[in-house]
């Protein structure tokens, strides 16, 4: 038999802690709180099964045929429109691009820019399905530590400073993943000047920011961009469905030009259905009752997870209240060690992340806990937190 | 503004000859025998918006909800029982994964196999896609000669004994594209062998093997593979519809496995509602029979295509009769160079790509034309192939 040799790209990206807690927690029996999935009855399932029954009735080979690499001209335009009025993101010299997802867009804007070798910042922690995409391009990650208002500005200002060939700095300003943390507005104008003295750009990641449940949305990043600094990353997965994959890139044109070059070669175009579906419903239908509808949602979920929280385990842990988002970021006490709990838990067939998961450099000393409380059900998440707390009790 | 820098990687990839001649063929009152479109009178239509009716009546929450990278696993035993069935391709050494498209195992192949500067030797000319996902990522490429029976044996072993880091060789060998050749079975047979002792892995891509519609089917390569040396990749855009972005690859174990990894970094898994059309499609409807009557369709284009050809241009062009596949290879008298008249041709609003387009290493004399067949229209077919004849005139 062959003796098989990969590249040296991806020989960093062995099976994660992650990975194998969500093996476990898709066993019978088993209540996750790990996944990062939105909430299933926040699909528009009505609608899309609407829509599609039209696209078929009316004009199915718009949906059937190949198209271009850039997405469907309609939905560019209703997106590139919406994400102007609505966020002030994208101006004359931006072009938009639509993706197999937002994981996608780190994917290509990666390959687009950087040199094996290059250098990438990152919050620590932070979304691992975009750091496993850098590493698979055999960049050198530098992590920042993140804080509840958003990354250090000193430390990012000093490796800025000290780390050679940065090409890019990536943030997920609008409640993190795994923190459900928000970048404050100081911190987005200082992140964009020091981006600006360093000419390096800056990926903003932002699939959480349209689940806002209560406080006042934070002007993006992109929204200060006139400069051509930030490539801005959009998703419909929290929004309409996951399985759809449709997200979008907002970012200069020279910029754009070479993700479509990337993204030609790496699936032609993004699946047309999903992208008519998105298009039509987003203008056929009541787009801000919608996004309200599932807000509420969410707000109802948050408010739940964090009455059980600190009904079972408010005296052991502490976290920030949530304002938005999928997640909830519980501190432990230092004698209380994250990464053993999650294992324990396990026994009790509860499966949540430890924080030092999501680290970039793996040195960081992160005592912290990710609950996801947007997937299971409300019935599930009182029952995985009151697992939970009789696993700390072990630690006790 | 931003003084922006790419990476050395995609440096190569220019908008190419062909995406210029694209461009002019999208234009009103164009003809374009240029494309590598499928016959949209072969999608089947009716059945994609039942069986799309029917999951959205049954069970939509498995067309919308994140799943896993490996694909759809109703889909994946489907796939995979067909294939060793009806072709033998595949074995228990094997894994099957769901890409978007078969231009995605290019794309997860090549990142998972190869570093940059690797060398892949491909046939020249071969499929621009292809190439150009293996140019994104920094691949030395070396070009063997095509000839009417599949690449030259000799130059291919030549090749691999002078070539440093030789890791891939990439194959369509049914009905290629561009020159529409099959690969003989006893020229299969010394590629494997070849493959074998110089212990370098082969793609083996098959997107046109199901439309043969005339002559005997000839064994896949990957039906040959006890040493688990051959990634197969197939593909549903020409079967079903290509904006579904279906394909799918057959690999041995531990290639998928990388795949895996990256296609998760990369769009994290393919789109939902397609797979499970595609599994419907293979499982409820008699995919025997579309089949059949897809090649009825193929057949009859193909036989006005050379009717065509015969009347208008058959006395300064000369082809192989075509089994099967989407081309025709129009080979030009020295006095004509194929190039101008591809160039001149646009004059004249009809669109074809000169066989020089498709070439690896820049510097093979293609003196030919390649013509698609299966997405005009008879009466555009008819038509293009007389201003065709119109273009030629002034080249004599």
């Amino acid at each position: 038999m062959m003796d098989y040799k990969f590249a040296n790209r991806i020989s960093t990206l062995a099976p994660s802690a992650i990975r194998e807690i969500l093996k476990y927690s898709s066993e019978p029996g088993f209540i996750s709180l790990a996944a990062g999935s939105p909430a299933s009855d926040a699909f528009p399932v009505e609608e899309i099964s609407k829509i599609s029954a039209q696209i078929f009735a009316e004009r199915p080979m718009e949906a059937l045929h190949y198209s271009v690499s850039e997405g469907y001209t309609p939905l560019r335009e209703t997106v590139r429109d919406y994400m102007r009025k609505t966020q002030s993101v994208g101006n004359d010299d931006d072009n938009i691009l639509i993706t197999s997802g937002a994981q996608q867009v780190m994917d290509l804007a990666t390959k687009a820019i950087c040199n094996e070798g290059d250098a990438i910042i990152c919050e620590s922690p932070s979304f691992v399905g975009s750091v496993n995409a850098f590493r698979s391009y055999g960049l050198n990650l530098v992590g920042v530590p993140m804080e509840s208002d958003g990354m250090n500005m000193e430390v990012l200002e000093q490796k800025l400073k000290t780390t050679p060939n940065v090409k890019l700095i990536y943030v997920i300003p609008n409640f993190q993943n795994p923190t459900g943390f928000c970048m404050s507005y100081e911190k987005r104008v200082r992140l964009y000047e020091l981006a600006k003295q360093y000419s390096v750009m800056i990926i903003e990641d932002n699939p959480y920011g349209d689940i806002r449940f209560t406080g006042e949305p934070i002007p993006a990043i992109k929204s200060m961009d006139t400069d051509g600094l930030v490539i801005y990353a959009g998703s419909f997965s929290k929004v309409l469905a996951p399985a759809m994959r449709v997200g979008f890139c907002i970012a200069p044109a020279p910029v754009i030009q070479k993700m479509v070059v990337c993204k030609q070669v790496s699936d032609v175009h993004t699946q047309m259905w999903s992208q008519i579906i998105t298009h039509q419903f987003m203008t056929k239908c009541d787009y801000a009752a919608h996004l309200e509808k599932i807000r509420a949602i969410y707000r109802e979920k948050a408010k739940k997870a964090q009455e059980f929280i600190d009904k079972y385990i408010g005296d052991t842990v502490s976290y920030d209240a949530i304002e938005g988002g999928l997640f909830l970021w519980l501190r432990l006490p230092d004698s209380i060690p994250s990464e053993q709990v999650c294992t324990a838990a396990l026994k009790y067939k509860v499966a949540v992340v430890p924080g030092s998961a999501f680290s970039i450099e793996g040195d960081d000393k992160i005592n912290c806990i990710r609950i996801n409380y947007s997937a299971p059900s409300d019935e599930n998440l009182e029952k995985g937190i009151q697992l939970l707390a009789k696993t700390l009790e072990e630690f006790k």
